[in-house]
């Protein structure tokens, strides 16, 4: 690592939010100013970064000029212009995750187009264009129809489960996947470092809502055999090896009743299903992504206790300045660790933080957890 | 605790050292908006503070115009100007810790009588006003001469073993110490919360530099028998319900070889013993101070895992511009957690960061404290 990387080092973020401002709180330990690119004057960075700049993600000449100033120039979200972030590269800013990564995993076709061509077991697919070419596949369900770009959050995804879900398919270039009849969903998550380094997490379990589409719940360790758990960290190393990819991925899987282990979606950044890494793990995924970026050792992955994650949501049928309820008799929880992202607006279903438990006892965790989910309200008068 | 809290509520904290930048990291997960005040314009906290002002603590309009500003004050340094805290409790703002306990901790004369006049057990002790009290007390060697105030790491502090060492008495306020003959130094962390709610840390071992009057070494937990941690736990309890205060208490005290437990000195704020607490803690010493002063529930203080905690100081001999060497070597260890304060200039024993090690085997856990002591070093070109 650059001996000139304590003074006067700076890392620029595209993306402002809950992430970047983890990512900020592990990047304190380092001496590293960061600078902050957001469109939104409120995001959760706003008060934290050496610098805030307000600005869109997406143009060219926006991301170019805020890079221009980094040494380094990292990510928090996908949605970036990457030609940008390949011009910069060129004048000798390190962009990491590299622009081409970002790109192959914008857009879901091209992502399980890699899949199948680097042989990374992944569940059947069939690239649509139009409603029609949707319509004309009625043999392949059940399957989910993915919007090829800018899904997110549960958005731009629908379950086509029989002929009378078509309806709902996508007019837009898009994925008809296999429906997985899975036994448990996962995720691993794994680093690489510009030397070529490579450690995973031990993998977690995600819980979903039923409705949203959104995880509630993540279990760490999950619950999977050691053969799978085996199966599961190779194939997240695979992954990332095959996009010769430096930094951090989050490689969602699913465990199928035959004990097939298929690769969902991969995200190139810290990543929701690694949350409670800041407290349970020896490493977090931040500093572990900080590690890989600037060419660090990376850290110990081990877990050193149990827990389980759960996403604060905005409640149904409130908008507005967020309050929240129920948080001192969460606080008076031992091993509960609360986040609150400062989002200044709640909205249904908005991410506004998350609680992380940790405790030798899984079957306390597990009603503690219940308990967070049922107190902790995000709302608004 | 307020409903207003989470929004523009504003934290004020006297010190932008480590202290205040390990406790902004915490308050970061509570939307808690932080405003410092430091004397110095490259103050650890520069970049990461909603609100950085300049000013002197000490000064009585430039302490009162900043409070003013703020809902809540509390300090990471002891020597501020109390006079203006107090105008400022008058008119509404929280003051935690309180002026008076602030004040009596400013001088170690009166924290001293306090102890005396509390039935809390310390060593015994002289007042002295002038070098010509201490030599008229030769009797009382072997001692430790204190100046009354502005004391701090290690300076304002001289051993008087016999009576050639005479001549290094201080010509101003000072105590004269029995010096303790003692077994162990050890400190318990205690905090409490405005409704009255009392915590403590489990102790802690202090292992000194033999030179320097600093912290070399801290380990967790402590190798004292349960009876003498019970003492120890119950008189930091004595101490902070007898003080009266709302906050976090370090209470250092000395373990004498027939198992007595005298308090030595107290700190009203986070402190460095307790700095283990982020990694190897459920609750840090930064959230549970937090915790306190904002009077939500104090958070569970066990110890999820053995640790020890490295002082990282500037190397004899350089001054200037910091860097660091054998970093990469110190993060190649498992359970290693590099804390850099971001200090700009390094000088001999500036406290310039730390290093937590954690893990399961307590041997293991020495040798790689003494590699980090002995290979990552701050010098400057």
């Amino acid at each position: 690592m650059s001996q000139a990387f304590y003074q006067n080092y700076k890392l620029g973020i595209l993306g402002g939010g809950q992430l970047g401002k983890m990512l900020i709180q592990s990047a304190m330990d380092y001496n590293v100013d960061i600078s902050i690119l957001d469109p939104d004057a409120n995001a959760p960075c706003k008060n934290i970064a050496a610098e805030f700049n307000i600005g869109k993600l997406t143009d060219f000449d926006t991301v170019y000029e805020f890079g221009k100033e980094c040494d380094l120039v990292t990510i928090e979200i996908e949605n970036v212009n990457t030609q940008a972030l390949k011009k910069l590269r060129e004048e000798g800013v390190k962009v990491f995750p590299q622009p081409e990564v970002i790109e192959l995993i914008q857009d879901k076709r091209l992502q399980k187009q890699f899949y199948k061509e680097n042989d990374i077991p992944t569940s059947p697919f069939i690239l649509t264009d139009t409603k029609e070419d949707v319509l004309s596949n009625a043999d392949f369900l059940p399957a989910v129809n993915k919007l090829g770009k800018e899904g997110y959050d549960g958005r731009g995804v629908q379950i086509i489960r029989t002929e009378s879900d078509l309806s709902k398919a996508f007019e837009a270039p898009s994925l008809l996947e296999k429906l997985v009849d899975f036994e448990t969903e996962i995720s691993v998550i794994v680093a690489r470092s510009e030397k070529g380094e490579v450690r995973t997490f031990p993998s977690v379990e995600l819980s979903y809502h039923p409705v949203h589409n959104l995880v509630e719940f993540l279990f760490a360790p999950s619950t999977i055999s050691e053969e799978i758990e085996k199966k599961a960290q190779d194939l997240a190393i695979d992954v990332i090896t095959k996009l010769d990819m430096v930094g951090l991925l989050a490689v969602e899987m699913f465990v199928t009743k035959s004990g097939e282990v298929l690769v969902n979606e991969v995200a190139p950044r810290p990543h929701n299903s690694g949350h409670q890494t800041i407290e349970a793990n020896f490493t977090s995924q931040y500093e572990q992504h900080l590690r890989a970026i600037l060419d660090m050792p990376l850290g110990d992955t081990q877990a050193l206790i149990p827990s389980i994650m759960v996403n604060l949501l905005g409640e149904d049928g409130y908008q507005g300045l967020a309050e929240y309820e129920g948080l001192d008799e969460v606080l008076s929880i031992s091993g509960v660790n609360v986040h609150l992202y400062g989002k200044k607006i709640t909205k249904p279903f908005r991410k506004m933080g998350h609680v992380t438990l940790v405790g030798h006892d899984t079957a306390t965790l597990k009603e503690n957890a219940r308990f967070v989910k049922e107190n902790l309200k995000i709302v608004s008068k």
